[in-house]
């Protein structure tokens, strides 16, 4: 349910999801609240006075006096009905009203995905038929799989002229038993073959009808994170998720240190296994949400990187690394999860999304894939921001991909209070334009203790835009404020103060943290020319940028377009696809045949080699700057900080 | 190379192999010689007067006296060029000279096997290229299995436009070593799909050019003796042989009791361990002979009855003992030797032939196959004898199949003196048909210690052609010998005296061992009558009769037919087809369009239960009778025993 929130005195609305709180709503409507402690409660700064709706409050730290007027800590309000409320008006030191600049352009979302993705059937991978079966008898004593196979024919009799194969030896071990317990009726699982026409393969047989189970699991192999997903291959419906931190983080935080542990005598081994458990780990939590059996899981659909796609077959990664960035195998076959010590049925099949290069993996196949972008008669930008950024450019007819390393700012990584987008990161950040005070909202709405990717790029994007910093990133040394400072390490700007931090410590911002994530960004932005380039394009030929990865979902368009990482064109343009390769994996597990298309997909992408090319060099070198040296690239940014 | 034998004073001709013994020479005419040592020397009865040509022979027991009037110990005596030998007259205890009573019809022997079998051609499931690959480059780095696809598809420009299928995890895992090791010039070993137009599938890649290497293990899994053939899959040819008992045995002789010790706990894994373990031995010792490592075994081809068969898989073999007897799967898929514990190339394939029903088996199917009855326009009656007689009956528009019971009179069990056909089994066995004195010949010439399947049926057919015993298998009390007496178990035949023996004691033959063998031969005969009857046939219709296994290759044809063990037809339609099971597998293995027909010749096959069939237990009594009761469907036998 979604609810409408009008915020005086500037009369900039929001639409939110029922439950969101209003602090969280302001900084989606781009409405300063001072709020200072990251959502606690803490503070008491974020009171505004509710005009009319619901909300659902409770007092923390906010006066008896001002609850009786009808004010209300936004951090602490979820909304429960549309709403109107009033920000209390903002004073200077000397006590004088500040005007507010409304924001307008920050209300501006990405679209929805349903136009990018369309529909898909409900047709999967695996079916389940039922038979009633014949007993023996002295006249009729085939053998029992061929009883099952002569139920089998007449159960289909025009389609399957083929023999069907069958999984030898698991299947054969139980069938006499399970045929003989269940008098003779019983449920198969049939797993399709690869191509259109392809005989199928009895992958298992169960004791009575249980043709109304039929599960699949969806799982993204990320670096950092593991999700999995479980999908009712009847309805198409999404019963359960569950993630967790990919176990081969205590080897290495990111795909090259993976690597060189992989080297390591039993380090192969040992990444393979920890993947294996978390994989595992995610199936044990969802089957007890559910409550069904790991054993009901038919099939299983993942995408990982080329990194992660290797480690987890237990493939040394080691050529990916060295030049000329050799994968063992881009396209895998159906495996069976089990050989590889998942913890589900030993029929149960295992797919993973074909890889197209060392660092254009299957999660960006599968992203590309869900996108659809390769039926389109558009040209698309795909882009998949991270440690290592992965892009993609084209329509139907070509599509090229490129990844480029923009280091690890994104993740928080190389900042000084840079961390992962866990409780207490600042994800959302606002400045107020005079006061240059913050309006900080964390992941989890607790006392801030760092900063993560997303809330790196909004409080550069505010820094710059209300000229707190230029755009080489460096900061003006004649503010009349306490925050921004020079400190050990240069001059930064604090975000929290020791009082109103997790940590005890002053949380700040500093130069070389800006630095950092302008070689990100600039990476980034460099890619996407490059690419553009090689097909003889510029940004204006884009009808769609599609946006992939979690990170890109948490992203603020206007933000990151303000500081250069993603290009100045139609807002209207951009879609945000949440995390794709996830999306991917379940169209194709529900989907046959959305699922047979993914080769193609793969085939179509050429893959551009960015670590040596000069054009790429030239173009970073040009992107290290705020948002770009070449003003005529960001012709709205340029008018925002003219302050047009 | 052949040699001809004359043996004077009976003018008796014989073909012989080079390095056969003069005293093998004479039991293959039927030319009676005195020996009753088995073939060991010690007797010294067996002297033989050299007329012409050559022989190899030590003195033995010999006396010099004889030794330089030319006679030689027709047992000690190799066969080196055609000759003439003289058999010195007999005399009785009066001292008058003995009339020889020439056995004309023993020199009847069954065809040659290659009408029956054909051609095949050298065209097998697995082949090899040797390919070159580009080594990688930044601009061309495709993943290395996909770098070998596109080799392959070079390879073959027109036939293969499907991907092939390759082997996971096992070959990707040492592709990218063995490539580079190789400078990336590799060999594919692949495997061909099920059916024509079918895709293939990668199974190996060996460094540098190995395409002149390439082998299959071609597998007879027999109850009691398990058998292996490596051939040369470029050639087609046999390089190596090897043999052994299944190790089964220590847990039962017969399959019956394999059954049941599969029932115990663990004793169905003890089992496929057990049979496991020999097939590894033959591997390891044919490998061993021709210098190859195991691993360069790129496929297996086997066959076996189908309780072997669910044994080596690791199946309950429990249905296949319980009415309506059946099997947990007739159609094995192929499968991966190395998965069931056979030490191979983790990616070799191991084919087992399909089984009919629970008690006619892949063996039977192979054989078959083999002898190619399902194409011809004949009507054949294919013959396996054994403690489960399988019987087949038909051409190219049906087969009816049935398996008969016989005991295990065929392989020494159940007779006094049995045993299997190992040294010191009398194998040959003639009579004097006026002393009454017998002429033996065991396995491996040595002295006798006991008697086998085939020499109990000659020494039955001896004794009743001699009127030793009637027809209904009893002794005449009224013979002037001391070899026929009353002993502890009834009447008997004394085949070899204490001395002679290697056991130190009488081996006698008693008119119970007469009874075993009569059911057992009836049991066989009474299965073809109704094998026959139930398509509307007789003995007159067949055109072929084909015997299988290795019991039939030592059987004589004649004696065979004097016990009514085989029926009484023209002995031009006999053929021995020897290990039958072991020729189906050689050419399936060799010939891939030969393999593709095993599938039609399995369904062709319809199986009839006989155990509770009323018609043949009719048959079965009337059968227990020396040939027969009905003496109209053994002429030529009654000719002979009315002494025309």
């Amino acid at each position: 349910m979604k609810h409408t929130i009008t915020f005086l005195p500037d009369n900039v609305t929001a639409v939110v999801n029922h439950g969101e709180t209003l602090l969280g709503a302001a900084a989606r409507a781009g409405v300063y609240v001072h709020a200072c402690c990251g959502g606690d409660g803490v503070c008491g700064k974020c009171k505004v006075l509710v005009n009319k709706g619901e909300v659902r409050s409770d007092k923390a730290n906010l006066k008896q006096e001002d609850w009786d007027k009808g004010y209300r800590l936004a951090c602490r309000s979820a909304v429960e009905s549309d709403m109107e409320v009033t920000i209390p008006e903002l004073t200077t030191k000397g006590g004088r009203a500040l005007k507010r600049k409304p924001k307008t352009t920050r209300t501006v979302s990405a679209k929805a995905l349903d136009s990018l993705v369309g529909k898909w059937q409900v047709d999967p991978p695996v079916s389940k038929i039922y038979l009633e079966l014949p007993p023996p008898t002295i006249e009729d004593n085939i053998a029992d799989m061929q009883r099952v196979m002569r139920g089998i024919r007449q159960h289909f009799p025009e389609d399957h002229h083929r023999e069907p194969y069958y999984d030898l030896p698991e299947l054969i071990k139980y069938l006499p038993r399970t045929l003989r317990d269940a008098d003779w009726k019983v449920t198969l699982l049939l797993l399709r073959g690869r191509n259109q026409g392809d005989t199928f393969r009895i992958i298992d047989i169960e004791a009575g009808d249980t043709t109304s189970r039929l599960y699949g699991l969806a799982v993204d192999i990320g670096t950092t994170t593991c999700s999995g997903v479980l999908i009712d291959l009847h309805s198409g419906e999404v019963l359960a998720e569950s993630s967790g931190y990919n176990g081969q983080i205590s080897f290495g935080e990111d795909v090259i240190s993976r690597i060189i542990y992989a080297g390591r005598p039993g380090g192969l081994k040992a990444l393979q296994a920890k993947v294996i458990g978390t994989i595992n780990a995610i199936i044990e939590d969802i089957c007890r949400q559910v409550v069904i059996s790991p054993s009901d899981i038919a099939y299983m659909m993942a995408a990982g990187n080329t990194v992660m796609s290797h480690l987890l077959l237990g493939l040394d990664p080691k050529y990916l690394r060295e030049a000329p960035y050799v994968p063992s195998v881009s396209e895998f076959p159906l495996t069976k999860a089990a050989d590889l010590g998942l913890r589900t049925h030993p029929s149960t099949r295992l797919f993973l999304y074909p890889c197209v290069a060392s660092y254009v993996g299957g999660d960006i196949v599968s992203g590309v894939h869900a996108c659809q972008m390769a039926k389109s008669d558009k040209v698309s930008l795909f882009i998949d921001i991270g440690t290592n950024g992965e892009i993609v450019v084209g329509g139907k007819d070509w599509l090229v991909c490129a990844a480029c390393s923009a280091g690890p700012a994104f993740e928080g990584g190389g900042i000084q209070y840079g961390m992962r987008a866990t409780a207490g990161a600042i994800e959302k950040f606002q400045i107020h334009p005079e006061t240059l005070e913050p309006m900080l909202v964390t992941v989890g709405q607790t006392k801030p203790s760092g900063i993560c990717g997303s809330g790196l790029i909004a409080i550069v994007a505010e820094l710059l835009e209300n000229k707190v910093i230029d755009q080489q990133g460096k900061f003006r040394h004649d503010l009349d404020t306490p925050r921004v400072r020079s400190g050990s390490s240069g001059w930064e700007y604090v975000l929290a103060w020791e009082h109103n931090s997790m940590i005890g410590e002053d949380i700040i911002l500093t130069e070389v943290d800006i630095d950092n994530l302008m070689r990100a960004k600039g990476a980034m932005y460099a890619g996407y020319q490059t690419l553009l380039e090689s097909v003889g394009l510029s940004f204006a030929d884009l009808e769609q940028v599609i946006l992939a990865g979690n990170f890109g979902a948490y992203l603020d368009l206007e933000q990151a377009i303000c500081i250069g990482l993603l290009p100045d064109i139609d807002r209207e343009h951009f879609y945000y696809l949440g995390n794709a390769s996830m999306l991917g994996c379940q169209i194709s597990m529900t989907d046959m045949s959305r699922f047979r298309e993914r080769e193609g997909v793969r085939q179509l992408m050429t893959n551009m080699e960015l670590s040596e090319n000069p054009q790429f060099m030239q173009h970073y070198m040009a992107a290290l700057f705020l948002p770009h040296t070449d003003m005529r690239l960001f012709p709205s940014i340029g008018r925002k900080l003219a302050g047009e």
